[in-house]
């Protein structure tokens, strides 16, 4: 910085209205020199300054300066400014403060922020962007761009988005309008605006769940049942029955499809049992479907919001699917719900940046993303097939691991002899990178594992990580 | 839709991590229908989908599909697929269910989500687009995506931009390195996140205020202590002394230049009192500066992140004086309160998209910013002289306003007899939008008036709608 900075004084004229002369200046300033509010040595608005804000002519003010100047309280350093004068009534001083620390919680242990380039990966929810089309995505922000950026955003989600996601909903059997459709910042938004918004303070979460969201709601003040379920079994709805008509939940979120972290996939049988204990327990329901789309043939998979209607608060997002970066996922409420989820999302952040839910508009209207899923589809199924094949090879007695049938990932489960954390920090010397699984559990971990995904690295990367994970494991 | 959906179901094999066989699925499917979980008429998934789900051959599930309809069971329908026959054990009625209706919180009044388009907005805080730099934003974003969309976003923000941003601010006098910006959507993100993290859950804010910070904190369950001031007559720093020590707040949030709704810029003893009261009573202090870049020759102007150091919050945004729909803000934190401000990002948004802070970062390295905003600056102030000019020459008696030096608007303060709800009403009759103010006060007002914008409409427009105000006012 060339200059120090300037102090700064209210100048007020005789009476509202009345415009101000530099009468006005000298008595403001003197009176703040006289009270010793101005520091000994600080330095004075240029001219320029005072003229622009006080709507003054540049004489008057230098009228003014010039005056103080001349009783000695101001003094004029060549090339440099006015600037208070010793025999002011300024402190010496230059006030150096420092204002208090503010008080933060501390964070939760939410995992690393970002991602390390030359470690395999082997247990992100993340698509290889390499199977996601950055060219057709580029190409439609610049159709945007020529149309010209819009100045203001919709803080429910730009119109054209919200529609085209409602038709693509409407076609694979779910009765949705774009008015009930709210754009979010990625599906952890859509959670976050829900759990805001939530009246009944408890909500019941599977164990294990999407951390990100079993610590939202913790952070969010609610209170979180966990109900446990073993992916190998499928879920034990006696003992969910039990546990919700003792929690009294709110609100049960659950991931349909592909459920993160396990890959279980819900039966219907499974869907409509959920639905009777809503109505017998009067909790409503929270649906996560970011993976049906990832699941071939999926166009007519119903899911909760299908079966349940209108009542289903339903989550999803482009972020796996599409492209990570573009932040774009929405959720759909019943229509009298609306402007309570709007109302929370304008708090938190007004509304989300409209290039980017125009480009998602945009590819949506061309028909871009059912082509992009089918291809994305046909990959993560080769992948999935390949992963299983190796795992089948790889693994030692005693592992056993899902079947999603498709999908990003699947659960490995071990030995309860095997340290997870230990077999963490091994595989991480060897650049293979496992998380750490704590977080998934509400309450204790009722599994011994953590995710495999198929879908972040090519096959022969994804072999060599396993390979490694496998030598470690049969060491322990 | 075409289509029924299907129904879905499990299939495990006999033992983990076997392969599974047509037995496997004539078992499962078998047993669903016996204990009628799937409804009589129900559609099958397609044999396509069963193969790349579970791994298994065409001919697999075929032959579980041809022993089950031997059996009765299921029927194929020509075209159309396989069927539960009505023989099998399965319920007529499809189920139809409705799920219990979630219960929200009401929404709380922030005003109209959208703004209209045939009225003079007289209240915004908005600049007008034209003032702004859509074409240069516009030729960033090209250079972006020709360097190609990022995959995956930073969930502190883009590195370019915060080293930008960093930089920038230390040309203004502050000590700022880019490990201290977190970037956020907008102010209001950042304002949200401070909210959430702040462990003493009562604040101090100006009355009146912007009124969505307000809003904000008390739906976040902080206390929110009143700090009322007359911006005629500027902070009276006694008072608030008083109800600081009364309420003991453990952060106060205010905006110190052209200050929401009034206008109002704090002088430097003001600021210096301020950081004297807060080391006094151990209150943090958050700075929203939304205004200083607004005002002609603000390079050197003192901001309480200056003269209070690294331990004030210091928020900023691009919102108001770049392009809205860019959502792109800031807040600046002490380095050891970093991580607990990216937590609570992480868990409101994940982080935010990619592409807009790119082109943010793009339009600051190129120096941009600061020859738009010398620009922006002449314009604001020939439109606020010209306000200042068009409402002496119109304003009845009584009516007063404050002569903020610049920015994008005022407060017009109106004689007590006048009702404000209906000059509003009549106004709007006429095309003329006024804002409620009713929501920038922290308890009682002690104001009378509302903002008067002077940025967001050519002078001639804001001319006519202060001829209709006048006329009504006077009327009134």
């Amino acid at each position: 910085m060339s200059r120090a900075p300037y102090v700064s004084f209210a100048v007020r004229p005789e009476s509202p209205g009345r415009r101000l002369g530099s009468r006005d200046v000298v008595e403001a300033l003197s009176q703040e020199l006289s009270l010793g509010r101005l520091p000994v040595g600080s330095r004075l608005p240029p001219v320029r300054v005072l003229e622009a804000q006080l709507g003054l002519s540049k004489n008057t003010v230098q009228t003014a300066y010039d005056e103080l100047v001349a009783r000695g309280l101001l003094e004029t350093r060549e090339r440099e400014g006015v600037f208070v004068a010793a025999r002011s009534a300024g402190h010496e001083v230059t006030p150096a403060f420092e204002a208090p620390l503010p008080k933060l919680k501390p964070p939760p242990d939410l995992g690393p922020t970002r991602i390390p380039r030359d470690s395999i990966m082997l247990s992100t929810v993340f698509v290889d962007p390499e199977l996601l089309p950055r060219d057709r995505i580029e190409e439609c922000a610049r159709s945007v761009l020529r149309e010209g950026l819009a100045p203001f955003y919709d803080a429910q989600g730009h119109p054209g988005l919200r529609d085209a996601i409602a038709r693509r909903l409407r076609s694979r059997g779910m009765d949705v309008d774009a008015d009930e459709v709210i754009v979010t910042c990625g599906s952890q938004q859509a959670l976050d605006i829900v759990a805001r918004a939530s009246e009944v303070r408890r909500v019941a979460v599977e164990s294990p769940t999407y951390s990100h969201a079993r610590l939202l709601f913790e952070n969010a003040g609610l209170n979180v049942t966990s109900l446990p379920f073993d992916p190998f079994r499928g879920i034990p709805l006696d003992e969910w029955e039990q546990e919700i008509r003792r929690a009294r939940p709110g609100l049960l979120y659950n991931i349909t499809s592909f459920q993160n972290p396990t890959g279980y996939s819900y039966s219907t049988h499974e869907l409509t049992s959920l639905l009777s204990l809503a109505e017998r327990y009067g909790f409503s329901l929270l649906e996560d479907d970011w993976g049906s789309d990832m699941l071939s043939g999926s166009e007519y998979r119903p899911m909760l919001r299908l079966l349940g209607g209108k009542n289903v608060l339903y989550v999803n997002s482009f972020t796996k699917k599409l492209w990570p970066s573009l932040r774009v996922g929405f959720v759909v409420a019943a229509p009298h719900l609306v402007p309570a989820l709007i109302a929370q999302k304008r708090l938190s952040a007004l509304g989300n940046p409209w290039l980017t839910e125009a480009t998602v508009a945009e590819f949506l209207e061309r028909g871009y993303y059912d082509a992009h899923l089918g291809s994305l589809q046909r990959e993560l199924d080769a992948r999935y097939a390949a992963c299983l094949e190796t795992l089948s090879q790889l693994m030692p007695e005693g592992v056993r691991w899902t079947t999603p049938g498709g999908g990003p990932t699947l659960w490995l489960e071990l030995p309860r002899s095997v340290d997870l954390e230990k077999l963490r920090e091994r595989c991480a010397l060897r650049k293979v990178l496992i998380e750490s699984t704590r977080n998934h559990f509400a309450g204790a971990p009722n599994l011994h594992g953590f995710r495999v995904s198929f879908a972040f690295s090519p096959v022969a990367t994804l072999r060599r990580g396993l390979e490694i994970l496998a030598e470690e494991i049969t060491r322990a």
